[in-house]
């Protein structure tokens, strides 16, 4: 077998730790459970994080290019308001998940935000760049720059309430009728 | 000074894990803290709960029974819109404790859900009780049953999206203006 690289090692450690604090919460994942899903000797895991915030901070840092990933591709489509179906369709998409664990984004946002301090500033800034990449279209659209902003808190709010009702309720079909009022919303703007 | 009862000691534990828990999570709260912030001894806890989980039951409990109680109190109000307007206005009036701790209910079910079991069911039963109350409100406007459901889930989601954002962005202001996007959303329906 190939002797394993060390970048190879430190991604594994932060998708196992994006895995477990998705799947847990960060407070009940500890850094031997993040070595083990990685299957890294927790010895090592210090040579790369010195501290869970650390890793914390790298799987922040993973999601946020993914989300810029994600705004790329949306950007393609000509119309802002397909591009913010777009996103109603990406979370919708993932609804067995959300009805296991919730977003990724809402969640940290939710746990993290009760105590404040740097991890917890990372996380809603992923939430952060969401509400304004959905601001920059509701501009596209001809919103004046304060209604863009309400706007775009709408919908976002709106994505996020429905991740955490279909959570709470286990139920992937609720996410479905919150698409419908969404976008029906969406077309009346 | 006069000698305190069972019955109190066993209510400022719940007191005190209710206010703990909510503002700083169910996982990272111990029975040592609940134990200190009720002044009770840590070994007189387990007298009235054997588990962290039992208190959590006490807590979804009592919570419930408060809710109860301002659903009463919003019923007395003649148009079933106004009722709902209550609700609204409830959550935009704790609009600055939102912006510390988020939703007493939203963040039990984001903790919690994850998880699953007792408790967690528990906290989901919180948030059912908030969504059939206000079904039952569409329905006295004269809403079909499917779409009374639909349409509390919508006004569900809507809050506990924008207290999630107040979290986040630790900016009451959210609150104002989720809560006019809210009221204009009911008026039309």
């Amino acid at each position: 077998m190939p002797r394993i690289k060390q970048n190879d090692k430190r991604d594994r450690l932060v998708e196992a730790a994006d895995k477990l604090i998705y799947e847990k919460t960060f407070h009940t994942t500890t850094l031997a459970d993040i070595a083990k899903e990685a299957d890294v000797p927790l010895g090592n895991v210090y040579y790369y994080f010195k501290t869970k915030d650390a890793i914390m901070e790298a799987v922040i840092q993973k999601r946020a290019q993914e989300w810029q990933n994600l705004f790329s591709a949306w950007e393609q489509l000509t119309n802002p308001k397909e591009r913010l179906v777009a996103l109603i369709n990406h979370t919708v998409g993932q609804a067995d998940m959300m009805a296991q664990f919730g977003c990724v984004v809402g969640s940290l946002c939710q746990e993290l935000g009760k105590q404040g301090g740097t991890i917890s500033a990372g996380a809603a800034k992923l939430m952060h760049d969401i509400v304004k990449w959905a601001e920059k279209q509701f501009k596209a659209l001809g919103k004046e720059n304060e209604n863009s902003g309400r706007l775009a808190e709408y919908l976002v709010s709106g994505i996020q309430g429905m991740t955490l009702l279909t959570l709470t309720f286990k139920e992937p079909g609720c996410m479905d009728r919150q698409r419908i009022n969404l976008e029906n919303w969406l077309a009346s703007v």
